[in-house]
């Protein structure tokens, strides 16, 4: 059985631990019945993530596994990974999200996305990239009573993605801790207004609005403060084509959305100007997470 | 030249300075020129509202026209004003835009809404009333350098509103006074992803979420604590067809949203439950300020 997963870019601007996108760029989670239980992992993540049954989605494929019933069986686990790790670009919740998938089909069941959406908020306590791994699009994410309703819309043909990925991993605790405990109403009522704007956007088709819709003055200062690189990065994407360059996730990349027309352009003058980077231009992704094989 | 505008709710739920939407509830401003001034007030506001040079609407249309060249001109006003005063319907952001575009119709120019609504927001610094009283429809604002931009999403006929108008004013400098001035991550957040969702639902349709979605934890509950009564108003709405709630404006009013066919049903409850409340089942607009003669 082969599940795949896509990238993420969430905490999109002003939308704070709520608007998140998912990107075609894919990690694929491969699991085979074995006599005994083995890790392999090729791509992103070779001698950083745990190959062994400590590994993060092995035990929650477990975990999930046990819920339906079902014991100590073996597998064979194949991880090819294309999310790096750590970069703010959704490698956690891809698979938090896959090894949930990967047990609802094992155990038989159908791929129920809102169940298995649920399931992974108890992993990752932030929906903002959980919900585009899991129905690809944007999307909008709220909470209540530890559940998490999300609206989707579909991403056109007509934009992609640029994103720029640092040597330097970013910790999404550490980038937690540097941001403010509260907010003026100023600050808030910014937000605010931004988020929802920005929202609007994504259904209404008005991209010309989403530079401006997509500020923030509660996250991005503070965090791309830490890796003051990351504002030219922003600021050479908006100059060369992006219609909103922001920080992915936590960081440590830049997302930054364009028409597709000036997707080559932008991917270019981004990898000419930060050559100890990785520059991906990526299609959008509307699917989520899906069965291979 | 008559001059119509539209009542308007605004600060819907968590979109705080930023949401709004147009009622089909309308004050009719009448400008002819005349040898003398003079300033005669029907329906709302009469005994209120000044009937001489003072007058808001007047004062506003008397600077617009300035700024336009045109000096010291007579007219005979005649307002028939429908919007209660100081109830959170939008009341003076109608004097405000009405005024602004008779000044702009006056002096032969075209009704240039976006024109407009700039002018408007030096007289009112929050957009969420004024944005929706000159385009109709549900509207989400955003502030840049002193100007306004918004997205407009027109109203369907299957939706009416259920307004409930107290007995009692709110002042709104006070209704502002009470509220905190720094608010946490955890209420930003909230905020944040419910005024982004409930924007997402005007476009997606999705109205069944728009209870949730319509949560607020930045002004409702401090403002509708000095005027408990709001509080059942709010909850005998939502038990009897509303699929949203929320305080008007800084209040008083309590806006409730439902399917058309459920309106005179939830009207009828509201005005049996709240005897001294004027209660009022209204549709939506779509279209805004209007020269109506």
């Amino acid at each position: 059985m082969v599940i795949s997963v896509p990238a993420t870019s969430a905490n999109l601007g002003p939308g704070f631990d709520c608007l998140g996108l998912s990107l075609n760029f894919r990690n694929r989670f491969e699991i085979i019945p074995a006599t005994k239980t083995s890790v392999q992992i090729s791509g992103e993540g070779v001698g950083r993530l745990r190959a062994d049954e400590s590994n993060l989605f092995v035990k929650i494929f477990r975990e999930t596994l046990r819920e339906f019933g079902i014991g100590e069986e073996h597998f064979a686990f194949k991880f090819h990974n294309q999310i790096p790790i750590s970069r703010g670009l959704g490698s956690s919740s891809a698979m938090i999200v896959g090894a949930i998938s990967g047990a609802f089909l094992f155990a038989g069941k159908r791929l129920d996305k809102g169940a298995i959406l649920n399931k992974a908020l108890r992993y990752e306590h932030h929906p903002d990239n959980i919900t585009p791994a899991t129905f690809g699009g944007f999307t909008i994410s709220m909470l209540e009573k530890n559940k998490v309703f999300y609206l989707k819309q579909t991403l056109p043909k007509t934009l992609k993605a640029v994103v720029v990925i640092p040597d330097r991993a970013m910790n999404t605790k550490y980038a937690r801790s540097i941001l403010p405990k509260r907010y003026s109403v100023e600050e808030c009522v910014f937000n605010l207004s931004h988020s929802s704007f920005l929202s609007g956007i994504f259904w209404s088709g008005k991209w010309e609005f989403l530079k401006l819709a997509s500020k923030d003055m509660m996250h991005q200062r503070q965090r791309m403060d830490t890796f003051p690189i990351l504002k030219e990065v922003q600021k050479t994407a908006l100059n060369h084509g992006a219609l909103m360059s922001t920080l992915s996730g936590s960081g440590s990349s830049i997302f930054s959305l364009c028409y597709s027309d000036d997707a080559p352009q932008l991917h270019k003058v981004l990898s000419d100007r930060f050559r100890n980077f990785r520059v991906l231009a990526l299609e959008f992704d509307n699917l989520g997470v899906l069965k291979q094989g």
